[in-house]
């Protein structure tokens, strides 16, 4: 065997050596890039025709560069995911070294790797959630913690916030109450809405965060009465609520759903996708939960900062107790890539670099000396920013028409000509905003410098003067 | 900003450069990999308890090492997806090169990696078929399509076969027919299975493929009318059957399937996951059809083969009717690592490496000549040999305990001594079998050689002969 396979090789080595540094040449060509982009690529959550998309050619730490050579401060963190910036040496070198020895190898099989990764994620999720399911993304961990749910309690409905996202596919975005979901809103059989708590634009006629958590336990506990507790399998609810508006829960909110979860035996899913990995300043949004005491989920889905992007992954870590139900009965789930050895040394090194660089405290400082009192100070001058809020590097904007009436610079879903103006000047100030509806998130790397936070607050507050001067 | 940006990085360069090589090395101990395995990996379609998984250190080709040294040719290609074997270096190089220029960005960017990626897709998808939506991998590409197909018609139904694997999401385990879904099997309203073809057990009672073709295809007809062609989305079928037990479908099938779908508006959804990227020796399955003028469906999806499975993609082509309607308005979904640059990369090299070194002809070249032949000559010494059937790189050999009978060697979903026997004999004797119920598929790599084959057809035989024996 051994002889036939040294002639696996499938080309003579001097014709590979030539060929592997042609195969990305031609990607190179921002024009080029363009050009194929318009007639081959097809962009999610767009209108395909009127696309116009900035080539993005070069990266680094939090800065990017567009095919004409210009320089942005990424302060969206791409899809906030590039939780170490972009191009971080050790992350490289790990992605560069595992796929010199070893890129892939099937679920069923052990790899050293994976292994470490699990490891690596099971000493920083809370409590018991030791077990580790890896996807690809997001919205496969969602699905898939759902599916656990449901098979360990033997019911089928599920609960998840109307603030949310949780994923683009069928479940995942029928769980997803953002309005993202209607056009794919059919057959979600099990699936029920209800009401978080966001004191800024109160579902509970609250006047004070205590109020406000209060009313929103006892809704829940409404819907969950009238549900019916035996049919329910799951709540699902994201750490700290992201793309809805970051939206970091009252203090005794987590621990009340836990509570609740905990009298009816329903699995308490906490959604860290965007939340977890430090963006907010500690590992998980849920350990900001009951004053940094922490709750503890029975399934915590990760995805994005687990390994900062660089490599598609995802995953569910698991409670002994739901662990409990699949030791002996068969999990009935998987995909072909779960544990994908690349992206497990991607997230060996982003963990491991976490860790050493103190990554997360640096976030929290962050959030503590530069952004939390510089978008203050920003929300003083101007008049459309209606309310700023978040912690560590994960922070919305909330602008408005009219701090009274606390109506949207844009509506749900669309863009209005302040709004455009808005990011329009940030983009020609050379800051790249990550923005849904009527807010800036102000994302950026965990590993921005304060200096770099500053210029790009300085972007901020230049480019709103500017649109509300001209509106 | 550039000054500020200078000090982005994290830790100073000669600690990076330390712990750089730090981050991966204990992954290297096969115990430790075992170890931390079982405490930490969540593995999927297993009951947890039970698992005692191999572990894979070392690979390259058709070859894969065990954490003893032991070798294995490895006749699964992992999941069927690593269709240019281990390591390729050509690819190795481009996703090293492309981690060093940039890991990520965003998918609302435009790179010219993914823009190169999508072209050379489009290049081979047959037709018009122009359009390229990134995914994941299998399971979210099948989700997305069928998102397309009942946007595109307005219609929600979908149709699918019951001998099919779909992917393991809500949505495409609800597709799928295949036994799995039966555990997730809740709330799936639309989602409706008819038989394909398949002479070997026919559902019709037919006794030629000519007549297993027109009675499959009345039945299909049936089923429409029935269920009422204006509220039919997509039928959904595999270009190739492939976990159910490579099913090349009867030479006018899909023309049939074509022909129904266009004479009531329904979306044609080609699964190539398995079936695609040159694995059944032409370069998608629905190439076979007709004789091999092929048809061209609305939607094909695709994973696995197109980069070899080194880092997770997957994708939807899209025809230009579809993509028409989602021109002016918008597509409502995505993942936030549609096109992600590392798994483009690989995508570029692969697809590349299969142009210049005629790896679909190599496929072709070595079902015709090695894998048909001598699987057939193995079905005439071996009385459990029920049926061998298959093309390129992509073969199955039905097991049974009496081939008048036809009564699988294991049951559905499970094993049997006498199965548990045959892969036994062939891991003894350093082969990596792939095996679905009573089936042993011989889906090796496409660069697999000719000598490497046959020394793993030599092993089959003896496990065969032995597990025979024994019985
Ligand atoms: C909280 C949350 N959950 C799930 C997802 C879905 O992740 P993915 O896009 O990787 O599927 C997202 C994506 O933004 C998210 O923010
Ligand atoms: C035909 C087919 N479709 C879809 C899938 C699902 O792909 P993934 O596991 O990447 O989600 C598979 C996986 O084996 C498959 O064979």
């Amino acid at each position: 065997m051994t002889d036939a396979a040294t002639t696996t090789a499938t080309a003579p080595a001097d014709r590979i050596e030539e060929s592997m540094h042609d195969d990305l040449a031609t990607t190179l060509d921002p024009e080029r890039a363009h050009a194929l982009d318009r007639a081959h690529v097809f962009h999610s959550w767009s209108a395909q025709a009127a696309l116009d998309p900035m080539v993005i050619t070069r990266a680094e730490g939090s800065r990017v560069w567009d095919g004409q050579g210009r320089e942005y401060l990424d302060f969206s963190s791409q899809l906030v995911f590039t939780n170490l910036g972009h191009q971080h040496p050790r992350v490289v070198a790990a992605i560069q070294e595992q796929a010199a020895r070893l890129c892939t190898v099937a679920p069923a099989f052990a790899n050293g790797t994976r292994s470490e990764a699990a490891r690596l994620v099971a000493s920083h999720t809370p409590g018991d959630l030791d077990h580790v399911f890896f996807t690809n993304g997001g919205a496969d961990a969602n699905e898939h913690a759902i599916r656990m749910a449901r098979l360990h309690t033997g019911r089928h409905k599920v609960l998840s916030t109307y603030r949310s996202y949780h994923g683009g596919t069928h479940l995942a975005v029928n769980v997803t109450g953002d309005p993202r979901r209607w056009p794919s809103d059919h057959a979600s059989a099990g699936v029920v809405h209800f009401f978080g708590p966001f004191l800024y634009r109160s579902p509970f006629h609250a006047t004070t965060e205590a109020e406000e958590c209060q009313r929103a336990l006892e809704h829940l506990e409404q819907v969950v009465a009238f549900e019916g507790p035996g049919t329910i399998a799951a709540v699902v609810l994201e750490g700290i609520p992201g793309t809805a508006g970051v939206m970091v829960p009252p203090r005794d909110y987590l621990a009340g759903v836990r509570e609740i979860c905990d009298r009816y035996g329903i699995v308490m899913i906490a959604d860290e996708v965007m939340s977890g990995f430090g963006r907010s300043g500690r590992w998980f949004g849920v350990d900001h939960a009951s004053g940094g005491a922490g709750v503890v989920p029975d399934l915590l889905t990760f995805a994005k900062g687990v390994n900062s992007g660089y490599v598609p992954l995802g995953g569910v870590a698991i409670s002994d107790a739901i662990f409990a139900t699949f030791a002996h009965d068969r999990y009935p789930g998987g995909l072909t890539y779960s544990g994908h050895p690349l992206a497990c040394a991607a997230a060996v090194a982003t963990i491991r670099t976490m860790e050493d660089d103190d990554v997360v405290g640096r976030a929290a400082a962050l959030g503590d000396d530069v952004l939390g009192p510089g978008l203050r100070a920003l929300a003083e001058r101007h008049p459309w920013v209606g309310e700023v809020r978040g912690t560590g590097a994960f922070w919305a904007v909330e602008l408005v028409r009219d701090r009274a009436t606390k109506e949207p610079l844009a509506p749900a879903g669309g863009s209005s000509p302040e709004m455009a103006a808005v990011l329009g000047g940030c983009k020609e100030r050379g800051l790249l905003p990550f923005t849904t509806d009527h807010r800036i998130h102000v994302v950026p790397p965990l590993t921005t410098t304060p200096d770099e936070a500053r210029a790009g607050l300085r972007i901020l507050d230049e480019a709103l003067t500017a649109a509300h001067a001209a509106a």
